[in-house]
């Protein structure tokens, strides 16, 4: 029988023919399959913004709905575990169309011989995760798997949330001359999860930022009006999400590298794994785009936030070079900051 | 760090220190595992009735949300595939809270190597089925696996809908005197997935009655008021069913061997592995419980129905023996239809 309906699949597969680890790493192969594949397909409207939610008309209400599967390894890291993480993820994805949060559901894809501690310390954790982020954990599914079918254990959660009147949050809205805020230090959830993996050891313990964003950009949107585009860097990190953006809107984004906030620590382990921290995830930090006007009371908002402590301005939007990111180097010279190719962190959330 | 906030599993983990595959089977452990560790720290009040999926107050509408992740294996079976039950699955979970389902989302968890023309069928297979039941897939996720660390793919959807105003199903509303109708014949999904993998043959192929039953409910709907309780028996059969209804409105339920539709192949199949098609996964067949009045209008507008053809009478619901559920016998006697306990069959959805 033919499933495809008669319709060749548009991704070139004598090229890629079978699914590759970087297919699922936030980069430009991740974005191909997306784009491809899915879009062509699930043709909808509502699904082209390249948004981290959907946007959808119920009755007289605008709803964001949003869904993310987790498969982060290890399961418990500094600072974490795969269920505040699936928590806050998908709490940011609603946060980012600008909505408020209100429910989730969790699927729970579980290996055999999974140790029931784990499990009840993983659900003790979303709870707690729920229960700061002020969302309702709603409905629910358990999937058992055979021994070495899974890994452990895989959560999906998909969210609910409700935009207020006159919220208009879209990557297509970034316009020259906007400022582009960031919300703290980047690439620590990844490289506390890399420096677990590999074992590395530091003076202090790398830990994940993970956290639930949604009071923080609550606190931004009474600020001022002006908030155009928001994106939580996950996988792919900053670099990626700026290039979404810039793609989306069809603008330039110039940065400037010496804005960027990063810890010692984690700066010296991605120059131990080679790592750029620009395409590293987080996990509890946002890229807002905002004019002009309102620039500077939204971040003074932000710094005054536990959440958005360190605060900056990381650049701006230009109307030169449209889909394209450059990044002003602390030397003084400028560079492109490319989409990610390939595969940098498996399984990083 | 003690993430479980200092509470104690209500799961006796002595007995149970890991994961089995029946957690997950839809049987006597699965729930435990729901009730004693998720409903009790996921402590909302809408998680409580034990529903297919949650009704939530959103502005002046009730949405239903609901979530399934599906983990069938094999992936691809006669008469569907698992990007057709992932839609049909969770449209049928709106439709049994009475809501018309409108959007649905799509999390991919692939294993690296997974055959990129099978991944394009099943997306094109989950467009053709989200079409048919007249939803729009509008948000989606792709994670990939290391190699062994899952298998082929896993999808979960989620669903949102719209329970139209005076629709009150619940299973807790099942009352001494209503009759339980049941679609069509049973057992036919299970089978099909079971003969492929034992590599059965029959005469004629068993196939999966997996279909989207929002149609049907809406027919059902506009012919009677007094729907109280819908449900459609997936994992645990008609038998499990039956007895989480008895179990949440405290009533007894009695039924009719006699009056169960099934295939003789499948019946056949079921003798051979010694399964009972009671306790064997549907994905396109739906219990009602419905006052008596209504019965017949009811029952005939099933009937009229392409996916009700076959609908019978299964039985009643009855004030004796509150919480079981009884069936009379071919042969005149009557014996209780327990929950199952422990797995029947493994990732049949």
């Amino acid at each position: 029988m033919d499933l495809s309906g008669g319709f060749a699949c548009p991704l070139p597969i004598s090229e890629y023919p079978r699914v590759l680890l970087a297919h699922g790493g936030g980069g430009r192969l991740s974005q191909q399959l997306i784009r491809s594949m899915f879009l062509s397909r699930f043709d909808s409207a509502l699904l082209a913004p390249m948004h981290d939610g959907a946007v959808l008309p119920v009755g007289d209400q605008r709803l964001a709905f949003s869904t993310d599967s987790y498969v982060v390894h290890p399961v418990f890291f500094p600072g974490g575990d795969i269920g505040s993480l699936a928590v806050h993820g998908t709490v940011n994805d609603l946060a980012m169309c600008g909505a408020r949060p209100l429910y989730l559901s969790a699927g729970f894809i579980i290996e055999e011989g999974f140790a029931m501690d784990d499990l009840w310390r993983i659900v003790c954790s979303m709870q707690a995760a729920a229960r700061t982020a002020g969302v309702q954990l709603v409905t629910g599914d358990t999937k058992v798997v055979d021994r070495h079918k899974g890994d452990g254990i895989f959560i999906n959660t998909s969210g609910v949330g409700v935009i207020p009147p006159g919220v208009e949050i879209d990557p297509r809205r970034a316009r020259p001359g906007d400022r582009v805020l960031l919300s703290g230090s980047i690439a620590d959830h990844g490289m506390a999860i890399m420096s677990v993996r590999e074992g590395l050891e530091f003076e202090t313990e790398l830990r994940s930022d993970t956290a639930a964003l949604n009071g923080l950009v609550d606190a931004m949107l009474s600020a001022g009006r002006q908030i155009h585009v928001l994106r939580d860097p996950t996988r792919g990190g900053v670099a990626s999400a700026l290039n979404e953006i810039a793609d989306s809107a069809r603008v330039g984004i110039r940065i400037d590298e010496e804005a960027i906030p990063i810890a010692d620590s984690v700066k010296g382990a991605c120059e131990i794994l080679g790592l750029d921290p620009l395409y590293v995830a987080n996990e509890g930090k946002l890229i807002a785009i905002v004019g002009p006007n309102d620039a500077d009371a939204i971040l003074a908002t932000m710094q005054r936030h536990p959440l958005g402590r360190d605060a900056v301005v990381l650049g701006e939007v230009t109307a030169d070079h449209p889909g394209t990111v450059v990044m002003k180097t602390r030397i003084g010279g400028s560079r492109v900051v490319d989409m990610l190719s390939g595969e940098q962190l498996p399984r990083i959330c």
